[in-house]
């Protein structure tokens, strides 16, 4: 089976990776060229060959995969002159593993399917090391046949592999996590602005309460990392206020009522004021840990 | 050893149940006479006599033992003209399990030490089930000698004790923990409405996301619960409020800004208008699903 893979980023170049390690043929697109020739000679061994435009890619695999930055990147990709949906053909599987506007998914499968072709939304979350050791967590929408279709393809990618419901419903629930991610974190913060204002060792407040209900991955990853103000991004303040726009995009859209999660986004914006975007996502907790005076 | 242990309420009885049953005996005291008679009923073989008064238990036992409702039980027990205080003796370790401002514990030490007796802080946290089971975590403050001298009994009632510090420590341990569980909890609440507004299957999100970065004791515990409208008391609201209280009161002691911590006691606020103050912890979800008009 010859793949086409669109999208070498940060998460779309290690996924590839692993594709083209499994034994699987690619055929790959980047906006940037160089970044795909980068790609083709770190792999002098497997089969990978480079196409000019999305539409090449469609045309020359039988199932093709993107991983792009934003809503408008995917449009672009698949509906673009030189897009996929240009060069596909009836019967290919397109699946989007870019996290974007579950609606604009919707739009698109219509488009797709209007010439036979099935998008399947299938965002991830794990960040780049789980893109590198093929451990991320796969959340689908779409026909589940489809799914079944090229389950083993993203099994070379991703550890758990959930199907959520008709296309768009992966990058909903992928929101529904970053609301989880994103909230939590601001619990972490707030606890442990408390612990310094008190002059509590939080280390040891961390120790005494992550094995019980105050319990969280969050906790228990970034809480160190905050209390030794290592702020390097497993995931950028950046991309998780992108996120964050479609969380309260959506929630605008279905008529949800998020107090929490628009507050957070906010705090976000006070780090990306102060110059924090490209920082990780604990950056928050130095928000926080300013409005109690506490640097 | 005997234990004075005074406060036979929903935790306070099973702890002490614990200490009866590893052959510790036992002096206890209850405001409400007959709890502490039916206690002892209920353990017949065990070495367990009723005091009429905190000072009566103080004059005859070893080491207090104190878990009752609040700040102002804890002072009546201790500082009232029948307390613990009143029968105590120089030398005597006096262990405060309740849930109280950390403050209140600082002026009660000082109190104690006039009369060289130690108070050490150690609220727990594991609900009943952890009290029955004997798996409480315990936070201890106060001085690390005296809870040395103690352990072999705290280890009966729990099965993580960590020690935070100075006395008044454990309290703000507790108070953390408090932070963390509930501003989760609204993170897990708007989840939750997020994906029910967007017709999202919810229980097929959370098996989606509880083993990432957006997994939490509270997400894997009481989603399930909330999915099901199960709002039976783990943990009651009103409980929760009564510790948010202490919580925005000691921070703004020492200055601390939790701006999620104080929106979650508002929409606990809510809650018991709705009649919902015996209800468990996880019927904020509830509030936000009616903000969502989900109900």
């Amino acid at each position: 089976m010859k793949i086409g893979f669109i999208g070498l980023g940060i998460m779309g170049a290690p996924m590839a990776r692993n594709l083209a390690e499994a034994g699987y043929s690619l055929v790959v697109f980047n906006r940037t060229r160089e970044r795909a020739e980068a790609f083709l000679s770190s792999l002098p061994q497997a089969d990978v060959t480079v196409a000019a435009t999305p539409a090449e890619v469609a045309a020359t695999s039988d199932l093709v995969i993107i991983i792009v930055k934003d809503t408008e990147a995917v449009r672009e990709v698949v509906l673009g002159e030189e897009g996929v949906l240009a060069g596909g053909r009836p019967g290919q599987v397109v699946v989007d593993m870019s996290t974007i506007a579950p609606a604009a998914e919707q739009e698109m499968a219509v488009r797709l399917q209007e010439r036979g072709m099935t998008l399947l939304d299938a965002p991830v979350s794990g960040g780049d090391v789980g893109a590198k050791e093929g451990t991320l967590a796969i959340m689908v929408g779409g026909p589940e046949s489809a799914l079944r279709s090229i389950l083993p393809v993203l099994q070379r990618m991703g550890k758990t592999i959930t199907y959520c419901g008709p296309v768009g419903c992966g990058q909903l629930t992928k929101l529904c996590n970053q609301i989880l991610v994103s909230v939590t974190l601001l619990g972490v913060s707030e606890a442990v602005a408390m612990a310094r204002r008190c002059n509590l060792d939080a280390e040891r407040m961390i120790e005494a309460v992550r094995g019980g209900a105050a319990g969280s991955w969050q906790l228990a990853n970034l809480g160190p990392r905050i209390l030794s103000k290592d702020f390097a991004p497993g995931f950028m303040v950046e991309l998780m206020q992108k996120d964050l726009k479609l969380v309260l995009e959506a929630a605008d859209q279905h008529g949800a009522v998020l107090p929490a999660t628009s507050m957070v986004h906010q705090f976000f914006n006070a780090a990306e004021n102060r110059g924090w975007g490209r920082e990780g996502t604990q950056v928050l907790a130095r928000v926080i840990a300013q409005l109690c005076n506490l640097e």
